[in-house]
């Protein structure tokens, strides 16, 4: 595997990752630091970056650049921002970096920042119409999405560090500086004519003071999933944790749970700069997408010379990435895909799902067995555990959560997810179970390993039956799936027989 | 790596585990099947075995012949017990055998089945001096153990399936029932003057009824950790089981907790047996081993030619084995121990730890990195998941959890294991804080894994200072391991500076 650097200097944060990766195959994220070096730091109307944050910036950027070549990447790409790129005296800085280390950074344009941020937001999460938005410390950049690829972009100068700086004055914040910085917010999103008034479009937000918000509203909300990935900001939450924040001192911020306190200070601008966007376009919720600007940085690369950089099928790519990862036996997983798809396909009259199901269906089939990597008692409930905090891209909580579930029951006992009910439709728990015993059945029908399953006929009724062709002896695979077949006929309401198709 | 299956037909249970290994390196469980196929079922003094039993413990071995044959064992070994070996008509059982399978079963002597379990149990636990047992469905075998030695082994005629298809011929057991099968309990073990009056040392349980008696005391005690091995099960606990059983209807007993309903009838009779050997023994508790006949003939194989096939140092043996299976960066984290260690001795006058803890730091740095497998954000809480999914050997549920708090804590935040309090003893917060800080102090010390970190001298004191030595460009190590000094500072309340000692 071939490992690549990517380091982003903000306004705010400056973060390293680190990807091990092979080009258009799999990657997986190997090291990662970030340290607030607060570059924007007392820039106000001069522009001028001050010393002491250049230092820091610095010192963590040389930081960086040692943890790179001691660990053995192939490659650095470092990124400068808004901070950088709007500084009167960047001179100062090149000077300071230079002195320091010999790490090759390089100012980026407004669109392109925005463009990594949208390739970041759209690999991750499926997105391909809609909008996105990065909320930084000195900008937030909004593109438009079509067909995916960015029709539209913009670089508005809303930026926490920018507005705390300049607005949030006191503590609690007065009344009329709240009304100030409410008032800027809307102002800057006032010309953007193509994102006015898109009410029902998809709308993706990055960004600390994004991921922040999202995590004080899981915890308020007492919501079962503690991811911030994927998950889903009303514009409500968001109107209501800022007016929490407007009403409480700094101090009283960092009581809140869900808030870093390196974020107490900023995240009251964040709040109004995002509501005011929401506003602008009529959006009622957004949606937080982890992966941002560093990681479109990465794609770009890692699907180079694709264009746009998009994966194709975000789901089937990661969700293979994570079997190779885990050294799945694919002929094996194949199998059971198959034999899971070919039950699902006889038996869509008595279950009446479709090709959502259905995919997800196949994509736990391919990883089912990971959790053996973990241990093999209860490999089932550590496969659970390993999809469940893989970084999956393009599932939506709810998949997730059916996902894992599917790969917790493909064996024995039965859960139906019950401590996330609140990401999950009320039919899922009947959902969950149909799918489940299918897989079961399928896995069971797959014991040996050695694909000697090559087909099978439903015969509908009670009892129903499943015909098993094989290429050579298949008792053992009969035999293993007849004893698992108890939560097929807990989740059909009915019997079953599996029985060997009398020869040709 | 090689496969080998373990075959073991029991007179309750017939098992198949397949373990995949490196001979002396490394081994993992990747296949296991289990039927309770009750070869004794109805054997009574007539020892004559019954054709449906036979029937039944034929069809489930020439599955797991088959499951080995299709996944490509290389090696099986089949073993059969008491049931088989005191059958008057043996003749049967081959038969009907041969024409199913060409499954190359041995039936091993009492001796031999009591020297396996030994070494199952002895490998699992780490165990020297002391007894072990093993209750089966159709005899108990008891071992006593010196300096690693099976000096004494006896087989007793104390089976559950036999006592209770003898004695428990009422629902719930009537006392005079309840009478003779206690009586007879205790003549079983009369005669072993060798177990007689033992208090104090140690006794190890194997078999289905100790793990069965160890789950349901575990659900009564809400013993805050799930697993049966290594857990200690009180001869007082044994006692309030029985009675429990002795008092409720077949029915009754399938609602208590623990107790799957294949256990519901022949616990009761496992449990006084268990109590009669404790008594004559005096024992006041016993350890349960998760690991017993099959994995002793798996250790025979795997260590062959040593003898006694033991491992000489389990735990050490099945951290190495899991952090290779790990894919760890040893010279990372053999850097990482080194540091640890370094601190530890240099801290002694300050923290007042021993070998023990010492020890626990080792392992720990060794694994502290296993988490990343599953996704490097969050890879402390991962790696606290892999440790405590582990079949580690040898390890105290109290070492356990302990070991997996180190790994937990090596990075950010910190976890003193609060929800296993009643597993730990009172000041082992403050121990696992304290040891935690040196691993995390020594993994940022270890930050660009080039083992740049050559030497460190601790300068006690407030502030207690690290000046560290390193081969060249330690800048980022000594960086890094200030930002993470908090949970240092805290556990040794008193400030820490570390620096680059001057060239020499």
């Amino acid at each position: 595997m071939q490992k690549i650097g990517i380091i982003d200097l903000g306004s705010n944060t400056t973060r390293l990752i680190v990807m091990a990766y092979e080009r258009g195959r799999c990657f997986r994220l190997i090291d990662e630091v970030s340290e607030a070096v607060r570059l924007a730091e007392g820039v106000g109307a001069s522009r001028e970056l001050k010393p002491e944050p250049i230092r820091r910036a610095v010192h963590a950027l040389s930081m960086f650049d040692r943890l790179c070549r001691s660990t053995g990447v192939d490659e650095v790409v470092a990124v400068g921002t808004s901070a950088i790129r709007e500084a009167v005296n960047q001179a100062d800085f090149w000077t300071a970096l230079r002195a320091a280390t010999s790490l090759d950074l390089r100012i980026i344009s407004a669109q392109e920042e925005a463009y990594y941020g949208f390739l970041g937001a759209a690999n991750a999460l499926g997105l391909r119409d809609g909008f996105t938005f990065d909320t930084g410390g000195g900008s937030t950049q909004v593109v438009a999405v079509e067909n995916g690829r960015s029709t539209e972009s913009f670089s508005v100068q809303a930026g926490v560090l920018r507005f705390t700086e300049r607005y949030v004055n006191s503590d609690p914040i007065s009344k009329r500086d709240l009304r100030e910085l409410r008032a800027a917010a809307q102002q800057a999103f006032g010309a953007l004519e193509w994102l006015k008034g898109k009410a029902g479009q998809r709308l993706v937000g990055m960004g600390g003071t994004v991921r922040t918000l999202a995590r004080v509203d899981i915890k308020a909300r007492n919501y079962p999933l503690d991811r911030v990935h994927a998950y889903t900001l009303t514009r409500a939450a968001v109107a209501a944790i800022s007016e929490q924040l407007a009403q409480k001192t700094r101090r009283e911020r960092e009581q809140i749970s869900g808030l870093k306190s390196d974020r107490a200070d900023v995240t009251l601008a964040g709040a109004v700069i995002i509501e005011a966007l929401m506003d602008h376009g009529s959006f009622s919720e957004l949606m937080v997408s982890g992966q941002g600007l560093r990681e479109g940085l990465f794609y770009a690369h890692f699907l180079a010379p694709s264009d746009p950089p998009l994966l194709e099928d975000p789901r089937g790519f990661s969700v293979r990435n994570l079997a190779r990862l885990s050294h799945f036996q694919e002929a094996h997983c194949r199998k059971v895909a198959e034999i899971s798809l070919s039950l699902f396909d006889q038996l869509s009259s008595v279950h009446g799902y479709g090709a959502w199901e259905r995919d997800l269906l196949a994509q736990a089939a391919l990883i089912h067995d990971i959790g053996v990597a973990v241990g093999y008692y209860d490999h089932h409930k550590h496969g659970e555990y390993l999809v469940h905090n893989s970084s999956l891209l393009g599932f939506s909580h709810r998949e997730s959560i059916m996902l894992s579930a599917l790969v917790r029951n493909h064996r024995k006992g039965f859960s139906d997810a019950a401590p996330y009910a609140a990401v999950l439709q009320p039919d899922d728990s009947t959902r969950i179970a149909r799918l489940s015993a299918l897989l079961r059945i399928a896995e069971y029908l797959e014991r040996g390993k050695s694909q000697v399953v090559t087909g099978l006929r439903v015969e509908l009724g009670n009892p129903m039956r499943i015909m098993v062709t094989a290429t050579g002896d298949a008792q053992l695979e009969v035999w293993d799936a007849s004893r698992r077949a108890g939560l097929f006929r807990k989740a059909y309401a009915c019997d079953l027989e599996i029985l060997l198709a009398p020869q040709a």
